[in-house]
C-alpha cells in the first residue's frame, strides 16, 4: 500500500500537526473530544511537498485518495456532491504546521452549481440563502483559484444596490441574488474565456491546487523568512462540510478568544454577526456585535459556547482563538487554536494559568515567545496619537522602540543638541564608527542606506536606541541639512517621529511613553532564571550600558569592545597620533595619553558589574577606521598633529586595505605593535586593582580577537601576562585574571585543540565566523541577499539566526576540540546570535557556559535559555 | 636512566639523521664503513630542542653527559683536554636534519690556551703551526661565540703584514704568529672586559650554546621559511678531534664533489689548498688548486681519495659533496653529504645513476627536487654577461626567468611597443586586472609595491612571465614616465634587465637565452608519468597558454578563468555596457556582443587541448573591477556609452564594496543576473559543438564559483543545463558536459555532502579557501605577514604551501563528504597550491583526481605527483 495522504477528521489528533497542519489537527482533536464539528477530511502537508516535488501537479494516487475521502464524507454526512436533492457543500481552507497569514483565503460553499442551488432552495425553502451562497462561492473561487479580483465582483453588487437604492447586502432579495449569480457567471465567462466549472469534484481539485500554490506566493515566502519557517514544511488542505450562518436570523457566525489577547484578562473576547458567513465578520461591511451580546440574542447558544470555550482552554491548557457558526440555533465549531497575544497578555496569561493550576511553570515558560519580550523593553508611541498619524515613509524596522525629536544631520549636531537638553533624531545617509557618540545622544536613528545588519542597525540595537534603516523613500541633502519625503521638505530642527518596530517614519512629534514592566514580568523571569543553566551576559562598552544590562538581569559582560572608547572627541586625537606614529617611542607616548582614559572606562564598568566577570576584547578594527577621510578633516588633523598634509595623506594611503575585514586588525595589531597590548593590559589591570581597593572583586577576562593560530595567541598572551604580572607584583597585590580568545575565524575553530593549550576561555564571535564561513561581508551582502531570498536560496538571514548546518559545525568542532584539551574551558558566544532564541538553544545543546547579547536582549536570552533546557529535558 | 642526548660517532649511523643531524649521521656512517674519520661525538638535535624548552640554558644532565663523552673521546684518541703533553683539540660544527646555510660557522682548534699551544709546538716541533692554530681559534671563537667581529682581528693581521711588508699569511713567521696571538688576546680582553677563557671544557660548552643560539638567528629563520623547515627540528652539534691541514707543506685541506654539480658530468670536481685549514679554502685569500692537481702534488693521497669518493657515492647512491684534510700525508674525511646541484645536473646524475645500475627509476625520481625544474623552463641570462653586470636594485623574486627590454610604464604602451616588435619590460607601481594584456605583451614585469603573492606576481607566474615585485629601491614617476634608482634616472624606452629568480634589477640590456631541455629531461619525466596516479592539468585562460601547457605535459585544463577574456580593449566596452545596464534587456544586448568573442576563445582552447577535458569557471570577480576609476577614463566611458557622467559615477559608486573579496561576485552574479550564465553557457556549448564538427571531442566542464550552499548551485546549474540542453537539442547534436563547483568557501567544504548532490565535480579553490579560513586577504596580508615571520608565528606562506593543519582539514572533510554522496566524484585542486610539491603530496594522499597549475609548473607537478606516490608506497 502506498503512503497515506488524506485523513478523516476522526482519524487525526492534535499531535499530528506536522502532517495535518494546525487547523486540521485541531479539527480532529475537537472531533475526538466530542465537540460539534462539521465533518470532513484533511489533505496532508506531505501531499503539498509531493506536489512541488512532482513539478506542480497532484499525482494520480493522491487524486484517487481524495476522491475516496469525498465518498467517505458523503457517507458520514449523508449528503452527496452535486445531488440537488441533498447536496454536500464544503469549505476548503489551508492550514500549515505554524499559523501563517498571507496564505490562501477560505473558499466556502464549494459544490454549488445551478441545479444544486435550485435543490438547496427547495430543500431549505430559502431561495435567497441558496443564491446568496452560490454567488459567494463564484466570487471566492474566481478570486482565489483563478485570480479574478474580488473587487470586479463587488462592482456588480454595487451597481445592483445603486439601481435598487439600498445600502446593505441584507436588503437584497432572492431575485437580486439570482440576478447577481447570473451576472457573476457571465463576468467569469467573459474574463476567463470559459464557463465556470459545474462539477463539484473539479471545483475541489482546483481549490486544493490553489492552496498548494499559495504556499509559495510572495507574501508567504516573506512571512516564512521573517519567522524562520522552512519552505519544506508545506501546507495541508482542510475540506469540511458546510454549515450555514447565512440561513436567516436564527443563524450567524463569529470569532472569539477565551481571554483578552491585548491584556490577558480572563474574560471571553470576540464578536459575531447574525445571518452571515465567516468572511462578513472580518470584511467590515456590517458592524459585528461583541460576543457578550450573544447572551441576549440567543442565551442557550451563548451558554453552550462558554462551556465549549472553557473545555477547549482546559484541554489545550492555553488561551484559545475560536471560530464558530450557528445554523438554525445549532452551534458548530469551525476552528480552535492557541491565540495570538501581545507580550503583556502573554505574560499575564502564563502567570494566571500557573495560578489556576492549569500549567506547571515549565509549561508556562514555553508559552511566551522570547522575541515578544522585546516590545516590553523600549519606549512606545502613545497608541491614540499613533492611530491618528499617517506614515510619511517606510524603512526597515532595524531596532525596536519609538523615538520623536528634532532632526539633526551630523553626529556633532546631535550631540550638541542633546547637551542642550533637546530630544534629537539623527538622520544620516549611513552611519560610521565616528557617529557613535551622536547616535548615543539621540533618541533614534534614521538612515537612507543599509539593511538590518548595517552599522547603524547593529550599533542602535546594542545601545537600545530605536532605528529605522534603509529608508530609500527619503532624499537627503546633507550639505543643506534637509531631506525631502512624500513631497515635503524636513529641515534641521524640524520634528519627526520614527518607529523602529514597524519601520514607519512620521512628520511631526508623536508622544512616546516609557516601557512599563508589569509585576507578572518579574515573576515570570524568576521562573526562567530558576530553570536555565546557560548564563546570560551582556555586550557593553560603557558603564551606562553595563548598568542597563544589570537592570535587565545580566550576569556579567561577555563582550566589552574597547575600540568604541576611542571615538570620543577628546580621545580620537591621541588615537590618531598613535596611528600615524613612525616609531615605537612616538606610539608609546600617544598610548600613554590614552591609558588614563581607558583605565577610567574599565573602572566604571567594573563598578557597574560589582564583581561579576567582565570580558574585555582588545583593539580589533583596522586602524584606518580611526582616520579621517574628508579633505577638510585631513587638513585639520595635519595641522593638529603638526604634520605636512602630504605626509599624513601618505600615511592614510598606506593604511588603505582592499578588504579591511580581512586586513591588519584584531590580534594582528598586537603582534605588530605589542605596545598597544601593553597599554590595554595596564589599563585593565590597574583598573581592577583600583576597584579592588573599593571592595569590588573585579574578574577581568582579557580576550584576544581574530586569532587564527595558537602561536599568535601565545605571543600576545605573553605580552599580556608579563605586563599584568609585573603590575600586580609592583603593587604587591593579588588579582585573578584570565586570558582567552575569540573563535571567529574558521581556522581557529579547526585548530581549537591547539588554541586551548593557551586560551583559558573561548568566546565564539559568530558574526565574523559567519562572514568567513559563507565568504560574504555583512556590509556588502545586503546587495545580493534580497535576490537570494526571492529565489528561495536562503530562508533566513545567517547574521540574525546562527546557521547550524555550516557555521554551527565549526562551533561544534571547536567546542569539542577545546574541551578535549582543557575540559573545564569556559565557553560563550557574543555578537548578534547571542540574543537569538534558536541560536541560544543551539548553545545550550553544545553545553556552552554563557551567551552574551546587547542589554535589551538580556531578558529574551534568559527566557530562551530556560526554554532550551525545558525542551532538551522533554527530549 | 634519563634520555640519551650525546652519541659517539661509532654509536650512530646514516639513518639517525633526525637526532644527529645530517653531518653527525654521515660522520657516524663513514666511521662504520671504516673510512678515516677523526673521532668525536654528536650532541643531538633533541638537546637543542630541550635548550629552547628550558628557556635558553643547557640542563645539568646534558652538561654531565657532554663531560662524559669528552672523557670517552679522550680515551679513544689517547689525548686529553688541556694536557700540554698530548692535547686534545676539537672542532665544533652545527648540523641540522636538513642542510642549512646561515647557521653557525665552524670553530676549529678548540681546547687551546697558552700552555697547550706551547705543548703543541714542542710536540710537533712546529711553533708556527701551534700559534697559527691558536690565533685562528681565538679569532673564530670570539666571532662566533662572543659576536666580536672577525674583521676586527683581520685589521690586526693587516697591520703586522703591512709592518713587515708581506702579502700572504703564509709569509708570517712563528714569531709573528706569537705576536698575533698576544694582540688577539689583548683585543679580546679590551673589547669584552674579561679574559679569553682558558679552560677547554668552558670553551666547549660556550661553543655548543652558540650553535644552539644560531638555530634561531635571523638568517636561519628566513632560510627555514623559504625551505619549509620547521623550527622544532633543532640542530645537532658535532665535536670532532682536530686533524691539521696547516702542519706544513705535507698537509692541506679541500672540498670536492664526486660529479660536476653544474653539469652532472661524471668526474671529480673540487679544490684544495696545502698548509691551510678549512676556512682558507672558501675565504679566498689564497687561490686553491683544482682537485685534479692533487694527483701530481700527492699521488698516493689522490688515489686514496678517489677510492673513498667512489665508495661513498656507491654507498649513498648519490653524488657526494665531501670535505677532507691531509695531515702529514695522511688523508682524513671530515664530512660527506649529498651534493647540491643545478637542475640540469640533477637530471643528468639521476638518469646516469639509473644507467649505472646504482638506482631504480623510483629512487632516481626522488633525487630531483621538483621546484628545481622551474629554472629549466624559463629564459635565462647569458652567464658571462650576467657575471659582468652589477645589480642596480633588488626586489622580490616573484616569477622566475630573465627578461631584458625597453621600459614601458603603462599596459597600453607595452602592448603598442610589443606590437611594433619591441622587447618590453613593464614597470608599474602595482598592477591591476586592466594591465593583463600589457603584462602578456611584455618580457617581464617590475613592480614597486606588492609581495610574491601580489596581483603582478600571481599573474606573471601564471603566464610564465618573469617578474620582480615589491622593488622599493626604485622611485617611480608614472606621470613623467621615468623612475630613479641608485642615483640614475631611467626613462621610457631605456633598456633594463630583470631577474625573476634572484630579484635583481640591472640597467641596460643583458643577453638572454631561451631554456633548453636536455634529453635527460624527457627520459626523466617519462619515468615520472609512468609512476604517478595523480593527473596534472593546467590553469589556462588563452589558447596560447593551453598550447604551452600541452608542450609541458598537461592533461587537461583545470581552470580557465573567463573574466580575463573581457579585459581586451575591444571587449571591455561591451563588458562595461553590460555592467551599467539598467534592465535585463540592456544587459542581454551587451552580452550578445560578448557571446561571439567568448565562443571564439573557447573554440581556441578546445582546439589546443585536442579533446582533453577543459574546466571553465564562470564569471567570478566583482563587477566593479571592470569599471574605470580615474576621472578621465570615466568621462571617456560616459561619452562612449552616451551616459551622463554623473549617472555613470552613481552606477560605479553603487557597485562599490567595503570588502570586494566577500562581495557580489562568483555565483552570486549568476543568481542576480542569470542572463550572464546563459551567455557563458551558450558560448561554451556552441564552441564545443563547433569543434566537434572538426573532429575534436571537447569535454567541457562548467564550473560555478564561490558556492556556499547547495541551493545556490542548484539554481545556477538549472540555468546552465536548461540553456545547454536546449542548444544541443536545437542542433540535434550530442554532447557530454559536466556541471560542477569550486570548493573555496569554508561552508562549501562543511556542506560538501549536500553540494555533491548537484555537483558533478569539485575543484578546490585553495587560494580563496585559505583566505577565508585564515580570515586574511592575500592583497592585504603582506603588510603584517612579515611581522609574523619575524616573530616565528608563521613558518611558511599559507598561500604558497597549503596549510594542512587548518585549510587541509576542510579539504579532507569536503573530499570525504563529497565521496559519501557521490562515490565517483571527480576532484581536483586549482590555484597556486596546485604547483606546490608538498601540497601535491597532500592531494595525492587524499586521493584527488588531479591538480591544476600554471603551465610553467606542470613539469614540477608531474614530478611531485610521482614522488608522492613513491613516498606513499614506501609508507
Amino acid at each position: 500500500m502506498g503512503k497515506k495522504y488524506v485523513y478523516l477528521f476522526s482519524e487525526g489528533n492534535a499531535q499530528m500537526r506536522d502532517i495535518l497542519g494546525g487547523k486540521g489537527a485541531n479539527l480532529a482533536e475537537m472531533t475526538n473530544i466530542g465537540l460539534p464539528v462539521p465533518q470532513g477530511f484533511t489533505v496532508s502537508t506531505e501531499a503539498c511537498t509531493r506536489y512541488y516535488e512532482d513539478g506542480g501537479i497532484i499525482a494520480q494516487d493522491i487524486l484517487d485518495e481524495i476522491a475516496q475521502y469525498v465518498s467517505k464524507t458523503e457517507e458520514i454526512t449523508g449528503k452527496k456532491f452535486g445531488d440537488p436533492a441533498n447536496p454536500l457543500l464544503v469549505s476548503v481552507r489551508s492550514g500549515s504546521r505554524a499559523s501563517m497569514p498571507g496564505m490562501m483565503d477560505t473558499i466556502l460553499n464549494l459544490g454549488l452549481n445551478r441545479e444544486v442551488a435550485e435543490g438547496l432552495a427547495a430543500l431549505t425553502g430559502n431561495e435567497r440563502f441558496a443564491y446568496d451562497s452560490y454567488r459567494r462561492f463564484i466570487q471566492m473561487f474566481s478570486d482565489v483559484v483563478m485570480g479574478l479580483p474580488k473587487s470586479s465582483f463587488e462592482k456588480i453588487i454595487d451597481q445592483i444596490k445603486a439601481e435598487k437604492g439600498v445600502k446593505a447586502d441584507t436588503e437584497l432579495t432572492a431575485a437580486d441574488m439570482r440576478r447577481l449569480t447570473d451576472e457573476f457567471l457571465a463576468h467569469y465567462r467573459q474574463s476567463m474565456g470559459k464557463e465556470f466549472p459545474t462539477d463539484a469534484r473539479v471545483q475541489l481539485i482546483e481549490a486544493v491546487k490553489a492552496v498548494f500554490r499559495s504556499w509559495n506566493n510572495e507574501r508567504a515566502i516573506v512571512y516564512r523568512r521573517m519567522n524562520d519557517i522552512p519552505s519544506s514544511w508545506g501546507t495541508a488542505v482542510n475540506v469540511q462540510a458546510m454549515v450555514f450562518g447565512n440561513m436567516g436570523d436564527t443563524s450567524g457566525t463569529g470569532v472569539a478568544f477565551t481571554r483578552d489577547p491585548a491584556t490577558g484578562e480572563n474574560r471571553l473576547y470576540g464578536e459575531f454577526l447574525m445571518n452571515a458567513q465567516g468572511e462578513d465578520v472580518v470584511a467590515g461591511i456590517r458592524t459585528p456585535q461583541p460576543i457578550s451580546a450573544l447572551k441576549e440574542v440567543m442565551p442557550e447558544v451563548y451558554t453552550r459556547f462558554t462551556e465549549i470555550a472553557s473545555t477547549l482552554e482546559k484541554h489545550y491548557r492555553d488561551m484559545q482563538d475560536m471560530e464558530f457558526t450557528i445554523e438554525n440555533r445549532k452551534l458548530y465549531m469551525l476552528q480552535t487554536r492557541n491565540g495570538k497575544r501581545t507580550a503583556a497578555a502573554a505574560l499575564k496569561i502564563a502567570v494566571d494559568l500557573v495560578a489556576e493550576g492549569l500549567l506547571s511553570t515549565d509549561e508556562a515558560l514555553l508559552k511566551v515567545e522570547p522575541r515578544q519580550l522585546d516590545t516590553l523593553l523600549h519606549p512606545q508611541f502613545d497608541a491614540k496619537a499613533l492611530a491618528a498619524a499617517k506614515p510619511a515613509a517606510a524603512g526597515l524596522p532595524a531596532s525596536p522602540g519609538a523615538a520623536a525629536g528634532r532632526v539633526r544631520f551630523t553626529a556633532e549636531d546631535a550631540k550638541a543638541a542633546a547637551a542642550r537638553g533637546e530630544k534629537t533624531v539623527l538622520v544620516r545617509l549611513e552611519t560610521s564608527p565616528e557617529d557613535i557618540e551622536g547616535m548615543y545622544a539621540s533618541e533614534g536613528i534614521l538612515t537612507v542606506r543599509g539593511g538590518r545588519t548595517s552599522h547603524a542597525a547593529v550599533v542602535a540595537r546594542g545601545m537600545g536606541r530605536c532605528c529605522v534603516a534603509g529608508c530609500g523613500d527619503i532624499q537627503i541633502n546633507e550639505q543643506e541639512k534637509c531631506f525631502t519625503v512624500d513631497g515635503q521638505t524636513v529641515r534641521e530642527g524640524d520634528s519627526i517621529s520614527i518607529d523602529g518596530t514597524t519601520g514607519f517614519v512620521y512628520i511631526g512629534e508623536i508622544a512616546t511613553a516609557p516601557a512599563t514592566i508589569a509585576g507578572d514580568f518579574e515573576t515570570f523571569m524568576k521562573w526562567a532564571d530558576e530553570k536555565r543553566t546557560l548564563r546570560v551576559r551582556t555586550n557593553a562598552d560603557t558603564p551606562k550600558d553595563a548598568q542597563q544590562a544589570i537592570a535587565f538581569g545580566a550576569e556579567g559582560v561577555g563582550l566589552c569592545r574597547t575600540e568604541h572608547m576611542f571615538f570620543d572627541a577628546d580621545r580620537i586625537a591621541a588615537m590618531r597620533e598613535m596611528i600615524v606614529s613612525k616609531t615605537v617611542e612616538q606610539r608609546k607616548s600617544a598610548l600613554a595619553k590614552l591609558l588614563p582614559m581607558q583605565r577610567q572606562d574599565f573602572e566604571g564598568i567594573f563598578r557597574a558589574m560589582g564583581g561579576l566577570p567582565v570580558t574585555i576584547r582588545f583593539l580589533d578594527p583596522p586602524l584606518h577606521e580611526f582616520l579621517p577621510t574628508e579633505e577638510g578633516d585631513i587638513q585639520a588633523l595635519a595641522a593638529e598633529m603638526r604634520l605636512p598634509v602630504a605626509e599624513l595623506k601618505a600615511t592614510i594611503a598606506a593604511l588603505h586595505e582592499f578588504n579591511p575585514m580581512m586586513g591588519h586588525r584584531g590580534c594582528r595589531l598586537a603582534v605588530s605593535y605589542p605596545e598597544i597590548a601593553v597599554m590595554q593590559t595596564t589599563a585593565v589591570i590597574e583598573a581592577a586593582l583600583n576597584v579592588a581597593a573599593e571592595g569590588i572583586a573585579a574578574e577581568p577576562e582579557i580576550m584576544i580577537p581574530l586569532v587564527c593560530d595558537v602561536q599568535e595567541l601565545k605571543r600576545v598572551k605573553k605580552t599580556v601576562t608579563e605586563t599584568a604580572d609585573r603590575i600586580i607584583a609592583e603593587r604587591n597585590a593579588e588579582l585573578s585574571y584570565k586570558v582567552g580568545t575569540m573563535i571567529e575565524l574558521p581556522r581557529a575553530a579547526l585548530t581549537a585543540d591547539a588554541i586551548a593549550t593557551e586560551a583559558e576561555f573561548f568566546s565564539f564571535g559568530t558574526n565574523d565566523l559567519t562572514q568567513m564561513t559563507y565568504g560574504f561581508s555583512r556590509d556588502d551582502a545586503g546587495k545580493f541577499l534580497k535576490d537570494y531570498y526571492e529565489a528561495g536560496i536562503f530562508e533566513s538571514d545567517p547574521f540574525a539566526k546562527l546557521d547550524q548546518t555550516g557555521v554551527g559545525q565549526l562551533v561544534r568542532i571547536a567546542a569539542e576540540k577545546g574541551r578535549a584539551t582543557r575540559p573545564s574551558i569556559k565557553m560563550g558566544i557574543c555578537g548578534e546570535h547571542g540574543g537569538d532564541p534558536s541560536s541560544i538553544e543551539f548553545c545550550h545543546k553544545l553545553g556552552l557556559t554563557y551567551v552574551s547579547c546587547s542589554p535589551y536582549r538580556v531578558p529574551i536570552a534568559r527566557l530562551a535559555a530556560a526554554q532550551a533546557r525545558i525542551r532538551s529535558e522533554l527530549g
